[in-house]
């Protein structure tokens, strides 16, 4: 399946007729995600999640979820991630010594919020720790985030209906861009990426976001390590209040060399 | 706890020194929901779902959520629902005659995505049905609908962070906005309060959404009987796709009187 779907619409004006035109829609499609593990010295299969995301980068974005869910720590605890008998089901094999068992992982209490989710909004502190404060950067590299993350937003620029998160260096270089439909989904793909890499934990970088910050996305860069997080739009308090508990950067609405801190501003010079 | 939480930020500009200033932040919490219901003649609570959202209007979110889910049909399904000992606990009573099976209703497979749950991904039609096509307004009404969404969106004036849903009649009234961190919350919360007024199916009226446009709102549109949806953003893929399937009109970029038709145009004359 495309990232992009192509489909007829009508397009409705005030000072033309309307006219019938071929447009590039986001594509938005389920991916199952199955585990595969060991459990009393046998090896075991389970489905564990379902997600609609943008098909791309459907192995990192699993490694990533892996990862930020804490069933995984590192790329050594996660033996092969694959495509089975078709491109929406991800397996996710697992190093026999990491201990996972389906009733504690699956989650009891989920919900909708676009600020994801949430059922172990109290457990999931769990994994993170609090940030070294050893990388300080200049204020001006802030004012070019949004344009180094615009420059190649590729679904963006064609659908209008993608996400993106860009990791940029402590020289304001860019790293690495993912997008999708779901903001969440684009952070997994992107820490999927430097997990396969074996770059975790993110000290040294900056992540960029194209929407708002809430709180999963606070928790994602957390355990990831990332000190600088900054988004073009608006932070939530749950975000702000966890970035203060862990020593995390927060800059917000960065647009037009201007921009807001919410927390740790040291780490700004 | 409020719907803004005030918080001491640090302003950087290219042209003047830093500011310290007072600002306002989108409070993003946790909301637990429980469930009271009857099961062999006794009377069982059980928790079913969490959700971080924006306080205010929970009680009809958590009703529009469970409307959504296909756990009522009706406010008769609804004995009661009301806070419990504190204001992020909501108790939804269920009608003894309603059948509930926590096995059956917390979902299995959840993941994140700003496209919301969607464990049951294929499940979830079965509440849908195909709609009436008994509604045609003018075409030029949609152009209004930006102005009337933007008019009371108190929430995002004061912090950019939150998303609103609106039901707008069929003359371009403003019947009801709602707002939250979380546009699916936003949906929800319209949803239930035009279900405790005892107005489902919404056969005569027009959603509006501030944001994109994907699956999950596709599906709680639906389910509510709304023919004609609309949003400022994109659409996505699997929204058109279900769209199409029970004839629902879904406009799209509707910005500055112009805007898509994705589905179903014959409601637009």
């Amino acid at each position: 399946m495309q990232a992009i779907t192509e489909s007829y619409i009508k397009r409705i004006h005030t000072d033309h007729p309307a006219e019938e035109l071929q447009d590039q829609i986001i594509t938005e499609a389920p991916l199952e995600i199955l585990i595969g593990y060991t459990h009393a010295g046998a090896r075991l299969r389970a489905p564990v999640a379902a997600t609609m995301r943008t098909p791309g980068d459907d192995l990192n974005l699993v490694a990533g979820w892996l990862f930020a869910e804490g069933i995984i720590h590192g790329k050594d605890d996660l033996l092969n991630v694959r495509f089975t008998d078709n491109t929406d089901t991800v397996l996710a094999e697992l190093h026999p010594s990491v201990v996972y068992d389906p009733e504690i992982h699956q989650r009891q209490f989920p919900i909708s919020s676009a600020c994801g989710w949430c059922g172990r909004y109290a457990g999931r502190g769990e994994q993170a720790q609090i940030l070294p404060k050893n990388l300080t950067i200049p204020k001006e590299l802030i004012y070019r985030l949004p344009e180094v993350l615009r420059s190649g937003q590729g679904l963006f620029s064609a659908t209008g209906g993608a996400h993106a998160a860009a990791l940029v260096d402590e020289q304001g270089q860019l790293v690495l861009r993912c997008e999708d439909v779901g903001r969440h989904n684009a952070m997994d793909k992107l820490i999927g990426a430097m997990l396969q890499q074996k770059k975790l934990p993110l000290h040294r970088h900056i992540v960029v976001f194209s929407g708002r910050f809430g709180y999963e996305l606070a928790q994602k860069a957390l355990v990831a390590g990332i000190q600088i997080a900054c988004s073009i739009g608006a932070p939530s308090s749950a975000a702000i209040e966890l970035a203060e508990a862990y020593g995390m950067t927060v800059c917000g609405f960065v647009r037009n060399e201007v921009y807001n801190i919410y927390s740790s501003p040291e780490r700004l010079q």
